[in-house]
């Protein structure tokens, strides 16, 4: 690619949140009569009368539109937004006797389940901070520290390391299998090093950079493969591999053989998953201050994996998922991989230089617009075929909301501007 | 023995506490013109004169009052002075800005070493939970619960396991070497295990009942010694082990060479230290209702190499300091060790049945009654020759309180009474 293509990638982007996604959101979410936001929507965008606001659905809210407002996209609209779903989260979802926010609301807001989850936790804490860095207002930053406090001292196995998950209403942990009380997960660490990365970057405070720094080595020294450094999704307390199950309460949208198992149970990581740490940890090294090269090794196994092995470079985006070594298992195209893969792969080439990782953005980009896009609402469809027919039809639902894909504009944004620079000095 | 000697001993216990010991306390450690409590006296009993009252020291002293008066030892004026002291740890050490407890304050009361300490905050949680189960005065257990909650969040290494221990006044972690923001040990370890385990029988949370089991883990998968079950001091971040060092801040009156490393700096281990392992883990397995048949062979470990090893049969009493394997060090007969001894091998022939436990614990007593105990004031010598005469000869300061010798007192008296029982029975 030239800077020019670079530019016309950015152009489309830019245009098209403004004008699409983003007004997707801000014309139908707001729940003006219970508070929080509407985040079911069918194919058409009309509101498919699903009776829950779920912890994830609602603080990815409140991210989205605060990253949309400290980034400048969209206008004041996503401030207020933002607004209006931390009242919410606090007034309704905070539990005042036991600490924590509620897992599952109906829409009047009355919490159907009250467990205490810890992937919704670190959704808490990243979503509050960025708020609070997008507005000022420190109320936000005031109920991520809390959280984080209550993390610390109900999450954390310290003899083994790392965060147990499942946890009751009262934050006892959960029993073992399905409940999800003997496992850890590469997902919760991951957002959790996403979470402290913000919290840190918000509060400025020592604790929180070195927990950022703990959680990094936790995912660094435990969670990635040791070999292809690609990410393993489950554990068990000792950090041997557990095989991947389903949990009673699911945090995502995903596939299992009869009996609750992945077929792959053992083997198995997500292209979308691997670009999502790499630029999750330079973000990470960044706002923390670490030295990038002593995690150039990483972050180098994680892209590159992603880009030799996820990339459909025939009919563009990205692959679900596959062995670690690089057979592909899964070759259909959900939303969120592809968000994550046009960040991290912009971000590898800012880090590498190495032009692939335009080549591979580009097949991603296109397959998003041309594809993914279903430009009848401006929101993105869940699940595709290869080709890139749709499989899934729904437009948000409690596991699919404008996270992955309004941040990944935003940022794909910023950081093809940043690869136009290299890209320019380079030649 | 017999069960007549036995009783013996237990009368020999009682008599001495409730007419020497104990007394020696209630006449003259009650400041009553600054709070808290005075604890520096010399060889005569007088006051030192020393300006410091340390967090040690008071809470130490809160706990003995307090088990004193749960015990049924020393009657009512045991539950004044423990309130007195309670008072004074709230009003005057808390940090009301930072949270947790100041080091080190001058009798007057102003805080003169605002850090935060790990094994100070052990002892506040063990001393406060205990002066709550002894006097129902729910503040002990508030403060208990506070600092605990202090120590999840700023204390845990959430990636390799286990606790900081060096903190600045802002619970920052302090930097590598002698000021010890680099090392983990085995003490702070061991007495996180006999916190939680008051904390949890004072509490009934499963939180800190979940927090225990995990210190009972750290301390038998982390810090014993792989083969001999024995106490490693000195560890690095990732647990290796690390050559035994002086730190700036001291909680103990401890012997190093020039350079302030142990002459033996990594093979070393306490045969009073291993004693006293050996009955709080029985003590934690008994309120926290775990398995002892789990952890019996780490509990005969550390009990028959204290016995085998520790015990002077032919002058009495127990030794300092040896190498794991068994050659002993240092001969010299110190205060603390002959206390952990006592309960030690009274608890060892109750879980084991084995006659040689009760012989090492008359060989402790004898030389503890014989020449341990300064019978002009009532309390014990902090050092002694191999053969029983005085090295060290002050009654009391900061590090040497009475936590060791009263906790001693009033559970062998209690585990004699057990022991007495069992070996009616084998008889």
């Amino acid at each position: 690619m030239n800077v020019q293509e670079i530019e016309a990638l950015r152009k489309e982007i830019k245009d098209y949140t403004e004008a699409h996604l983003l007004p997707f959101w801000s014309k139908r979410t707001i729940d003006k009569e219970y508070g929080g936001y509407l985040t079911h929507f069918d194919e058409f965008g009309n509101d498919s009368g699903t009776d829950e606001k779920s912890l994830i659905a609602q603080t990815r809210s409140v991210f989205t539109y605060s990253q949309a407002y400290r980034h400048g996209f969209g206008g004041p609209i996503m401030k207020e937004m933002a607004e209006h779903g931390v009242k919410y989260l606090i007034e309704k979802m905070w539990d005042e006797k036991n600490g924590g926010f509620y897992w599952m609301m109906d829409r009047k807001g009355n919490a159907t389940n009250k467990q205490k989850i810890g992937y919704g936790h670190s959704f808490v804490i990243y979503s509050l901070s960025e708020y609070t860095l997008a507005t000022g207002d420190p109320i936000g930053l005031e109920y991520a520290e809390k959280t984080f406090d209550l993390l610390q001292k109900y999450a954390v196995d310290t003899n083994l390391g790392g965060y147990w998950e499942f946890f009751s209403e009262e934050w006892e942990l959960m029993g073992a299998g399905s409940p999800g009380g003997d496992r850890k997960t590469l997902d919760v660490h991951m957002h959790l090093m996403e979470a402290f990365t913000t919290l840190y970057e918000a509060s400025g405070k020592e604790v929180h950079r070195r927990k950022l720094k703990e959680s990094i080595d936790i995912l660094i020294q435990k969670i990635m493969h040791p070999v292809y450094g690609t990410g393993v999704p489950q554990f068990w307390a000792d950090w041997s591999v557990a095989p991947q199950i389903k949990f009673d309460i699911v945090w995502g949208w995903d596939r299992f053989a009869e009996g609750g198992q992945k077929a792959s149970a053992v083997d198995n990581t997500s292209y979308g998953h691997n670009s999502e740490f790499g630029w999750l940890l330079m973000q990470a090294l960044r706002i923390g201050k670490f030295p990038v090269s002593d995690y150039m090794d990483n972050l180098k196994k994680a892209f590159y994996h992603s880009m030799e092995h996820g990339i459909d470079w025939e009919f563009g985006g990205v692959f679900v998922e596959g062995s670690h070594d690089g057979q592909v298992y899964d070759k259909e195209k959900e939303f969120w991989q592809q968000a994550e893969m046009l960040i991290g792969m912009a971000d590898a080439y800012i880090l590498t230089k190495d032009q692939d990782f335009l080549k591979a953005y580009r097949q991603v980009h296109r397959f998003v617009f041309d594809k993914m896009i279903n430009f009848n609402t401006g929101e993105w469809w869940p699940l595709l075929t290869r080709e890139g027919e749709p499989i899934w039809r729904h437009m948000s639902h409690s596991w699919k909301i404008n996270y992955h894909n309004v941040r990944s504009m935003i940022l794909s944004y910023e950081k093809l501007g940043e690869a136009a620079k290299v890209l320019a000095n380079s030649n």
